[in-house]
């Protein structure tokens, strides 16, 4: 089968591979009918040291159920399912909390174990945990937006939840990029009154302020800081989200929520130590977030984006097909699209 | 009057100063009958550099009214009251949220603006917002669990609910000192099913099993982290008390997480930078706290220690008198004593 692989910084290719196969029991095999690149494939895009082997990527994706192993019982062959970008047995301790990125039998796509789904198709493990039936056929309209359940939409959702937005609350949002732009869609979703987006790329700026953004800031740094507290009554906001996850970032987060605020990341943090450890300290700043729980979001947010409440599907603002990937990864790390969508 | 002066590191001295009096309306003078020495101020007793003025030091007391400012309602003269460590005005948006900490007209004692406790008296700045009346006789017995209202006490309590502390989950207390032994009691009263304490001293640890810690660990660094992972089934403590504040313990507070625990930090942070961002953000563990609002805990706390619940008045196992104070520093610097209390 055709499938994406990248071998060093700069240098993805699509190839013929072996084909995806059920290997456990609990598999399910899975023809991809859309997949993405996420703005997280950007960091070994920009950073990869070269690999013989190579990396199979791609961990967002919608397709076709092909085949089930012995263990499967909630899926059959021709469901249409939507794969969050980590595989969780729905049973463990932790998934039964709802944070299926820590499942004790779960892990990622797009590793060394587990192949990507920019590809022509995938094996999801532990199936029945993982993927969940839509309700829709794959010719849909609403195609895109289900397919931000994988990653970006509940990203997004993640880190207004980890930043405890809520009903006339305070937001602000760092970063434009599709999570970001996700992000202002979840809290205006949870009820913030005001939603600072911090970004500097006009067409995504125009896009959050469609979503909901009541406020921009184009200013870096500490103008950027002076900027968010001139627009919230000299305090800060209530809830950051945090969608970058370089120390500038991390430390702007921080030093715009106001005392008792909180800070929600799921932008993948690039340096060990976090800036404005006092900062955060002295004035009660939480910090929370991390890989986003998307399993546990889809139901919430399924209806809404069935309802046509919410589009998330509009940031991806770029179709192309399997074979055109490596432009793809290109396109995206120059910013002439927002995310792109795999079509096959 | 006379009052505790520091001069550098080492250097403590109990000196005739001019006396408190009231400068602002909101102004109380309170004749100190009780203070304390803070783990806190122990780290200037270790780095400060030599000041010709000095700091005039406290900020922990119980004492009696001697007289109001003309805007002070709800104080009269020879009230007995608790002193929290910040002054607040009880009033302002922050204070209604709770965080009197970050108050807007808000303070803090033993710094160059407010004169410290550990002197005959002091001047209590927003004086009907900061000071709660004490339903008892300066001479009761309770009354070193009621002066650890100002701070440890409130400060363990709030590593606590930092730490989403809640009935029936495992909890680690990082740090053997006076806040260290009171998040113990918080984490008990607060219904958690198993207390880890990290530390090395035996009189605290002792004191800890008293106060409900169920397990000790005493070892360090990776060792630390590997113990409480095997007293946890493998997965950490849902909540973590961090009274240090030193980069090592919070690695360790970090790290002694399970996926989605919490952190609660009160150990005021050394360094500009925390450790260990990475493992907090993929384990989805926040990380919150800061200046306990103690003002705002005095409700809850105080019938408990009235009806002899809690008795966290034992952290305080050395009195002295007021010229002593020099002493009492070497002493908890030595860590002959847990916390010194001065009584007038």
């Amino acid at each position: 089968m055709r499938a994406t692989v990248m071998y060093a910084a700069g240098d993805v290719r699509v190839e013929n591979v072996p084909d995806a196969s059920l290997v456990e029991p609990t598999d399910a095999l899975v023809r991809v009918t859309h997949a993405c690149i996420c703005g997280s494939d950007l960091w070994p895009y920009k950073t990869m040291e070269r690999s013989d082997a190579g990396r199979q990527m791609g961990h967002e994706a919608i397709g076709i159920v092909e085949d089930v192993g012995a263990d499967v019982r909630t899926l059959k062959q021709g469901d249409l399912v939507v794969m969050p970008f980590a595989f969780s047995d729905g049973t463990c301790v932790f998934c039964h909390e709802g944070l299926q990125t820590s499942c004790v039998h779960g892990g990622f796509f797009g590793t060394e174990d587990v192949a990507g789904a920019q590809a022509e198709a995938v094996r999801v493990p532990q199936a029945d945990g993982t993927l969940v039936v839509l309700p829709v056929d794959e010719d849909d309209a609403l195609m895109p937006s289900l397919l931000t359940l994988s990653d970006v939409m509940g990203t997004g959702h993640h880190a207004a939840v980890a930043g405890h937005v809520g009903p006339g609350k305070t937001a602000a949002v760092v970063g434009d990029g599709a999570v970001g732009l996700c992000g202002v869609i979840a809290a205006k979703r949870l009820g913030a009154e005001q939603i600072i987006i911090l970004g500097r790329h006009p067409d995504r700026i125009a896009l959050a302020r469609e979503f909901g953004a009541t406020d921009v800031v184009s200013e870096r740094g500490e103008e950027a800081i002076e900027r968010v507290r001139d627009l919230t009554d000299g305090f800060g906001v209530h809830s950051v989200l945090e969608c970058v996850g370089l120390e500038q970032s991390e430390l702007t987060a921080i030093e715009i929520a106001r005392p008792g605020g909180a800070v929600g990341r799921v932008g993948v943090p690039q340096d060990e130590t976090m800036p404005a450890s006092q900062p955060a300290f002295y004035n009660n700043v939480s910090v929370s977030g991390g890989p986003a729980p998307v399993r546990a979001y889809i139901e919430e947010l399924l209806p809404d984006i069935l309802e046509g409440q919410i589009e998330p599907g509009r940031v991806l603002d770029r179709v192309i097909g399997l074979d055109e990937a490596p432009d793809g990864y290109r396109a995206m790390n120059d910013r002439e699209a927002i995310k792109v969508m795999i079509e096959s």
